[in-house]
């Protein structure tokens, strides 16, 4: 018999079964429910215990962990009839793991003391890091929850987050989810980023591998660009590694809540309509790397490019610049919004920089910006002069070749409404926030 | 022999060969330059004199009118070896009709001067109004031009304009392409506006026909809806009566133009790259009423509607608050550039209220706009908090149902940045415009 406590969990996708099949490679009896017969049978092979009630997945496990992939699928996991909350012992720890609005676990947490169960200790823990580091146990974790949930759910947290990468955030129930949601910001516009990026060289003439080659060690790079390129340059979409609906599922959280918060999403909410777009080219279920197809039927690395060197140096750079200035813009909005609902601005630095949506520039300008949010900087931070110049030129080019640059004319816009200044400070003021305000 | 002065006229497409035998009606003898010699052919059976030589058409002309395209068509038309300018007589009056940006008629003004030409009286006077009114003489015109130049040739705009059509702006050369872009920043948004609605009413399970009862007597009303909406609903499209290209190249004047003077022209550029997505589908010579079926193959008149009266009526005050939004912040937009460059706001609201960018929301916040921005208002004018509210469940529904509203989500980010203030004069100074600088 396993000396390791007993854990239930719901919700055996690609996400869930990664991290549930560590758990039992940790030794842990886990006891797996998922609505998808042919995924018990996969975590049944694993090792694990296949449920196909959730009442008897929850039933007499101290600690449970709820990986679904919306809210609309965990609130009846959670709270049906023969649901996981009825069924959990007294005193249990619940961890709900899946991507949802702040909003959402704000009521778990009031209706489980609605339906008599305060007694659970529950944690907002949305995780990031795709599939592989699931299955290895070392994704990013970002937590909010009461120090007493944490005193008895933490450990587990642990196990399945790498070394240093789960970051319990100040705030209790929600902060978790405000995390993700604001990293999310950096993923959502980055994703749409690269797609515009390439679409936008391969109109300019340019072959997409030159592209990535360009790109990678300048100024305009992602974490998302660099990793998606892996797809985009073998038009690996079908079904690739992470669907379109999924970054689509993110945006809109990120969007909702931000007209909750009258926070004006400028990116984000353009990236949400382009992505609805894709969906209507029935691409919903493909990688979100294709939508480069927007831009071009050809494949991106198939393009035999007649510039000369001298023209091909100048349309790299017109690339480059054009993922400078989003990213730029995406650093501000991210933060703007961090701030806005309370997000502390340190630690969203330290787990972005070092994730999925890390860019050279959130870097760079995200250490200024939260200067200035923190009244570190009286001055108001950089003059822009110079990126929005160079964007100028880059969305000059794209209207004089007929190249829709949803992102790249937004950015534009956004360092433009800066007005005479220019500078960081009134970038952020354009996102209406005040210094000092949360 | 006509006791009338001869006219020399370059330029006999659609807006050019009504003009030109609107003068021949009038007793006038047109002397008919263009290119594609079917059109010369018809304006000599329209009672014009063809000719096959630009030097031709302008020698011995005291007067003599330019009605290209583009800048490009115009320049070496101009300034060709045998172009006009070379053939015009001394003191001659040449007006440029075409839209193009203040920048270009203002180099033109200079390349005169530079040619030894400064002797022609020269007048900026681009044109409104479409095919049907050139032909009958009622035209809007914006003249822009020296006193002296209005003394020698406002005889002949007042002949082809309407009575109080004819605008005479100040500023000199340049004066009235300028306020032809700000005009058309109300076209180039309204236009795609109602594509907008049409194809987010069909999302919503409305007929077409129903739309437009609904919004023609609403607040949602703009002449572009009225006017377009008869080919939308009857899918009148190839080629309809305004291409996609010709409201792209204005909408690439304006935005071109707003980046030169660092304006955000926030809605008209997103509107721009829909249209370039439109090109890429080759839509590019149809009527851009068509731009609709970005959202739907299915005729918007054809639409079989399941909704039961009262959802059908809450379906209809979405599509209503949608278009209310984006013309509240085109009113803004439109006004923010016109303080910018230096246009007269109340001759721009004069104008456009009774024109093809007229709405009924440029009528309500526009005069107030205008008193904001002349210093008549120090309390920066309405609250914005009900449009932008009303705007959020426009976009929340919209979401829902995966209907991408590039305008209106645009619109709500606009109304959104300007802070808890939520008044219009932070909607201008999202604009970057401040009080009392032009």
């Amino acid at each position: 018999m396993s000396t390791k406590p007993a854990i239930g969990f719901c919700g055996l996708g690609a996400m869930g079964m990664g991290m549930a099949t560590h758990l039992v490679k940790q030794g842990y009896p886990v006891t797996g429910f998922d609505v998808w017969p042919p995924s018990l049978e996969k975590f049944a092979a694993a090792g694990g215990m296949p449920s196909s009630s959730l009442a008897d997945s929850a039933k007499d496990k101290a600690f449970y962990i709820v990986m679904v992939a919306s809210a609309p699928q965990a609130q009846p996991a959670l709270f049906g009839d023969d649901g996981i909350v009825k069924a959990l012992p007294k005193d249990a720890t619940l961890i709900l793991c899946s991507t949802v609005a702040s909003d959402y676990v704000k009521s778990v947490e009031q209706e489980l003391k609605d339906v008599g169960r305060s007694d659970l200790f529950f944690i907002d823990a949305p995780v990031s890091g795709g599939a592989g580091r699931a299955a290895d146990g070392t994704l990013s974790i970002m937590a909010g929850a009461s120090s007493a949930a944490f005193e008895k759910g933490q450990w587990l947290l642990e196990e399945m987050s790498a070394p240093k990468k789960l970051f319990v955030v100040d705030g209790g129930i929600g902060a978790g989810s405000n995390m993700k949601m604001v990293h999310q910001v950096l993923a959502a516009i980055q994703i749409l980023a690269l797609s515009e990026a390439y679409g936008f060289a391969v109109r300019l003439g340019l072959n997409g591998k030159d592209v990535f080659d360009a790109v990678v060690p300048s100024q305009g790079w992602s974490w998302m660009f660099e990793n998606r390129s892996q797809r985009t340059l073998k038009e690996d979409y079908f079904p690739g590694a992470s669907a379109v609906t999924i970054i689509l599922k993110d945006t809109g959280i990120i969007t909702y809540m931000s007209r909750r918060a009258n926070f004006p999403s400028k990116l984000c909410s353009i990236a949400e309509q382009v992505y609805f777009s894709a969906l209507d080219r029935g691409w919903g279920a493909n990688d979100d790397a294709g939508i480069v197809r927007l831009w071009t039927a050809e494949p991106v690395s198939s393009i035999t490019s007649s510039l000369s060197a001298e023209q091909k140096e100048s349309a790299l750079e017109l690339v480059i610049d054009l993922l400078t200035g989003i990213h730029l813009v995406s650093a501000a909005e991210a933060i703007s919004l961090a701030h806005h609902v309370g997000i502390p601005l340190p630690q969203l630095y330290e787990l972005a920089c070092d994730a999925a949506g890390g860019s050279t520039m959130f870097k760079q300008a995200g250490a200024k910006l939260i200067e200035i949010l923190e009244g570190k900087d009286a001055g108001k931070g950089s003059v822009l002069g110079g990126y929005a110049e160079k964007l100028k030129i880059v969305v000059d080019k794209a209207q004089e070749i007929k190249c829709p640059l949803y992102l790249g004319s937004a950015a534009l816009n956004a360092l433009l409404a800066t007005g005479p200044s220019l500078s960081l400070g009134a970038l952020l003021d354009g996102y209406s926030v005040k210094q000092g305000s949360v």
